[in-house]
């Protein structure tokens, strides 16, 4: 009989629609074994109220972690994501899916925490939507920051990071990448002329680094002409800020947008919706991202380029 | 014999791709008297290269203004948007439909231009875009000053001229809006966290003061999650910032999304789409967005609120 791979599960915030669409998902999951990291109960009463018979093979693991989920939410939420990472670094599961978290102070999500959990190493967010694949060059930060936070070698490590990942695992040979733009049209504007060009040339910079470094990225283009095509030609998508890559992708794959966070030293993949508080212990969060997630992950996991 | 309805058409930048999708899209477009001001001789040549047979009943006038194209192209746009106005505002024709321009210095598009060619009144521009409809609270702002471009004052205005153009136009009775956030998902961010806390103050300062304009603005909502439903239970968006709205809708729209200037003393509609420099000349351009608008203009003049 041939082994199961094992899969890390992290269960995100536990009072949100994270546990409901585990459970849910695991019969449309493929055959593995998914290895669920968290408070045992909450675990055992959402598959009580939500799982669906699966197919034959299927294997639940659940390692109880971490404090209650009724006193303590987001020490419970930090047990699973800690004990979930530890069980891949140390080699007894083959990569990690997460359901959705709440942000911790600071507004980190995922992207930073595992960035700094597992020693700092350039990463980056990636949504894919339905074809299309954006990473972004800066992710929880306030627009106004945006500009500031901007920078030749951050936009060229974000793009090496993105042709690394279309070649390594979707093996695309020399993808084509497109830089946004970060002014309407990419004009100079009224108001901040001289920021605005200073911004223009930091971003032909960035295209000139990236290109040293072998990447063949393009740009920078309006985005909104860019998408009008929904970026053909183009492998990959760099966006500059949070909402100018998440718009698109939400809207192009909905809730199936999926979050991986490129460079890490092993796969890692999230629906891309949030905990949706609102709906929460309802029955009614729908499971797509989640199956999505799932049904990646041995893919992603088996082609990770930076294992 | 019923009368035609007489249009202005503005011939945009001669040297892009206006004359050629305006030959085009005469074949498709509705019955009517559609009056061209311009260069003569860039709407010969046009119209002898690109034109298809039209159906009887279809009429075109040219009125040949402003200098020669070939030699002053900016002044030849000016001239035809200048006289095609005049020819709106005096009543010789019911509205206006404008091909793509070159923005003047400044950034300045068709939004900022008709507004001060109208007397300065309040205006916005709105994304018509298969169903979503979307108004900008800031045109051609670089992204650094949208913060504080922003007031609630204006985000209330631009939210009544939305809900006029929905009741008055789709007739839609008390239409709800959605304001959309400006930091990802609404957070305070990390780096300036005071300054996102006072940008959402900012926000709910401008949903009540809509409110209180008799306006049902919802929100700020995080833009992301708003369009993975395509912005389901809300009949138009209020975006702070051209891309925020551009991408959706042209993602949706593709070419064939509208732009519309809301609270000019005319109906006016135009291609969403620029002037395509790098095809201009070469027939391959898609006259979809200049018929879209050519068949839009009809309704919207009959029911335009702000004759």
């Amino acid at each position: 009989m041939r082994t199961l791979k094992r899969y890390a599960v992290s269960l995100g915030y536990p009072l949100g629609i994270g546990p409901e669409i585990l459970a849910k998902a695991m019969a449309e999951a493929p055959t593995a074994e998914w290895v669920l990291f968290g408070d045992e109960a909450v675990i055992a009463t959402a598959f009580r109220r939500w799982a669906k018979r699966t197919p034959p093979g299927q294997k639940t693991t659940i390692v109880s972690v971490g404090p209650s989920a009724a006193i303590d939410p987001m020490g419970a939420q930090r047990a699973s994501l800690d004990t979930a990472v530890n069980a891949v670094l140390e080699g007894s599961c083959a990569a990690l899916v997460t359901a959705p978290m709440l942000r911790e102070p600071g507004a980190r999500g995922h992207t930073e925490l595992l960035a700094t959990r597992t020693g700092g190493r350039e990463a980056a967010m990636l949504m894919e939507a339905d074809g299309l694949r954006v990473a972004l060059a800066t992710v929880h930060v306030p627009l106004r920051d945006v500009p500031k936070r901007l920078s030749p070698q951050g936009i060229a490590s974000v793009s090496r990071l993105l042709a690394t990942y279309l070649e390594g695992v979707l093996h695309q040979k020399v993808p084509r990448l497109a830089l946004l733009g970060l002014n309407p049209h990419n004009d100079a504007g009224p108001v901040t002329r001289h920021a605005a060009v200073r911004e223009n040339a930091l971003l032909a910079d960035a295209v000139l680094a990236a290109r040293k470094a072998g990447v063949d990225l393009r740009g920078p283009l309006p985005a909104d002409a860019l998408f009008a095509s929904r970026a053909k030609g183009y492998q990959g998508v760099v966006a500059l800020y949070h909402d100018q890559g998440l718009i698109p992708a939400k809207l192009l794959a909905g809730h199936a947008a999926l979050n991986v966070t490129l460079g890490l030293p092993f796969a890692r993949v999230s629906p891309g919706h949030g905990i949706a508080l609102d709906i929460a212990g309802r029955g009614v969060a729908s499971p797509r991202g989640m199956i999505a997630a799932m049904s990646f992950i041995p893919l992603l996991a088996a082609r990770w380029p930076w294992n």
